[in-house]
């Protein structure tokens, strides 16, 4: 990216936030268990209003009102997967982008399926780590679990060819995240090893990706900018925080305390 | 309310303390995904045993066993809402009070039909915020998600309706609290705005309030007994916390440090 | 023990925590709604992988992937136990461990069925509270909700019994945890009464223990040493946490700074 693009991308993120914590947008998540509570923090942290529904009976409605959907395959059940997708579906036909997590979806049959089901609901972005989105490009990973076994660099080209095969956003979070569209790429850095530590870190992010994609027609750049606050926040906690304990709830003050004006410019990398 | 019955409520709020703490009742909790953990953790810090139990398979059983119920529709599903009712029907045969937390009641089909079978059921108490209070009677509300559009006291009229009609308490929560049944209403006030920053700090406080009706039969002092505990506990944890991070574990702390006698006159508003 | 024994063992304890954590074992959790995060974080911190997957249509794939499973009855319903029974019959069919955490299983008939079942599946490892090994031992126990209501002496002979009875491991934790197999048996003192009043601790120690014994064969020495890995990390947090809400962030910033040779002598009780 050159110097005048990234400078243009850095204060179009800025504006992105500012535009995302005055519109306080309703984001519909379905995601696990693990990440559902520290998800609604990261959101009202950030400035969003999160709203948890799941079953089918429900999630299709609730999606049509909400301003955004995400959905996060990370403890799945054929009950939760008819709710992503009856939601998903809604969000489409509502008009509304939806954010889909595939997390580990190469472990087991019923994830795999799942992820390919959701991936043909057209989702506007997905977010991932290394691993989920090499195998998602039908590449060879090293993953096993939930953790990413292979660094952001290595999945660049799964990401450019998911993007052009599906016209979505694709986002490879890590030591420094890789997002790019069709068309363009940007990365973003900054954080702590430490967010690696801290369980649903990842789908937290993903469902603030989902806050940024409510109020941000450019899905590239709602992702851009959701990636550069995150990073921002972890940035600064890092610079307190003595282990993962520390970090979980210093990181929701200082996502708190952020302003648009202090997303730095050295979160876009050039 | 007279200076003499607010000093009556007060002192009756700081006795009712002291005997749940000493009995350390055991509360059956059937409450969302999100508000699990901090439920069981705000209720252990107050001084009382939580245990979550929701499959209908069971529900009924243990709820016989407890010595209070209460249910909370944030994350519903076909199974849950039977497992609510089992739950419910059981407290009821065995004299046991209970808790409704309606959470956005309004939103779905799924959710309004739930609350009003779960309505029909007779609960001994609910607790929600503005919005939802305002729903329940009928009223229009500007509620959406989770998060309260109303103002509390936009909701008295509606509160006063609902305990007439149900003869039931209701207590709706916001700035300053409204608690009234059907002859008899208060407001308690303190907490802090960094309280509607954390998710699932109302859907705790509900679990209190069952926490003192198991061991309060006046279901109206249990209720402002409660809402002033925490309340108490909030204006405490304002005084240090820089963010709803740090919000979040100081609060736990002060719930479980607070005393009976430090229960301030300051909570209950004349 | 003899103070040979009690050396030994410390020693063994300190290799089994360096070996765990060089390994980042995958480690297979079907827990309770309440337990997942922590217990994940815990997991984390200690240097183990965690991965949540309950769903029958995936748990037994997935329990062959990982090194090791660990089954939580906490929040239960049909379908989970089918989730766990897939599971369980998946690892001992893989050769893989696997520890089973029979929380209130005394309460309702379901819990009963559910951990006879499970107990009939051959854990490698129980762990519980002393009323929770009671009961399964057949004795009469005075458990109700989820805490215990017996001391951990009390239940001795009910872990030997146990031991012996299913040829598996028993742990006992409370106070001071005893832990015992059909031949040896060792008690493993520290932590901090405020453990006791965060809910979930025993269940994420359930998680660890299945964390160790993914690399420790002796399945005896896999649960001393994660007792005692806990123990020490709860001892240290007791000097600093100035209440529960303290206590939970500052355990998991020590359970990542605790290094094998920290694990003091003092955790073996002679």
């Amino acid at each position: 990216m050159s110097d005048v693009s990234s400078k243009k991308l850095h204060a179009d993120i800025q504006a992105c936030f500012a535009s995302m914590r005055a519109t306080n947008p309703l984001v519909h998540c379905i995601t696990n268990y693990v990440a559902m509570n520290i998800s609604a923090n990261v959101l009202l942290a950030a400035g969003a209003s999160p709203a948890m529904v799941h079953s089918p009976e429900e999630s299709g409605e609730f999606a049509a009102i909400a301003s955004s959907l995400t959905v996060n395959i990370g403890t799945l059940s054929p009950h939760w997967i008819e709710g992503m997708k009856n939601a998903a579906n809604a969000a489409n036909e509502a008009g509304k982008p939806w954010v889909l997590d595939p997390v580990a979806h190469f472990a087991t049959s019923l994830r795999r399926e799942a992820a390919a089901d959701l991936m043909a609901l057209k989702p506007t972005i997905v977010r991932g780590n290394a691993s989920e989105i090499m195998a998602l490009a039908g590449e060879a990973s090293s993953g096993q679990g939930v953790d990413a076994g292979d660094e952001v660099a290595a999945a660049e080209g799964a990401a450019r060819a998911l993007a052009k095969q599906h016209d979505c956003v694709v986002a490879v979070t890590g030591e420094i995240d890789f997002v790019c569209d069709a068309n363009r790429e940007a990365r973003i850095a900054g954080g702590s090893a430490l967010m690696s530590q801290i369980t649903a870190m990842g789908c937290s992010l993903t469902t603030l990706v989902g806050a940024f994609a409510a109020v941000e027609k450019d899905a590239f750049l709602a992702t851009a900018a959701s990636l550069a606050l995150f990073a921002e926040a972890g940035t600064w906690t890092a610079q307190t925080a003595k282990g993962p304990g520390s970090f979980a709830w210093q990181f929701l003050d200082q996502l708190t305390a952020l302003q648009p004006e202090d997303i730095s410019a050295d979160r876009v990398v050039a």
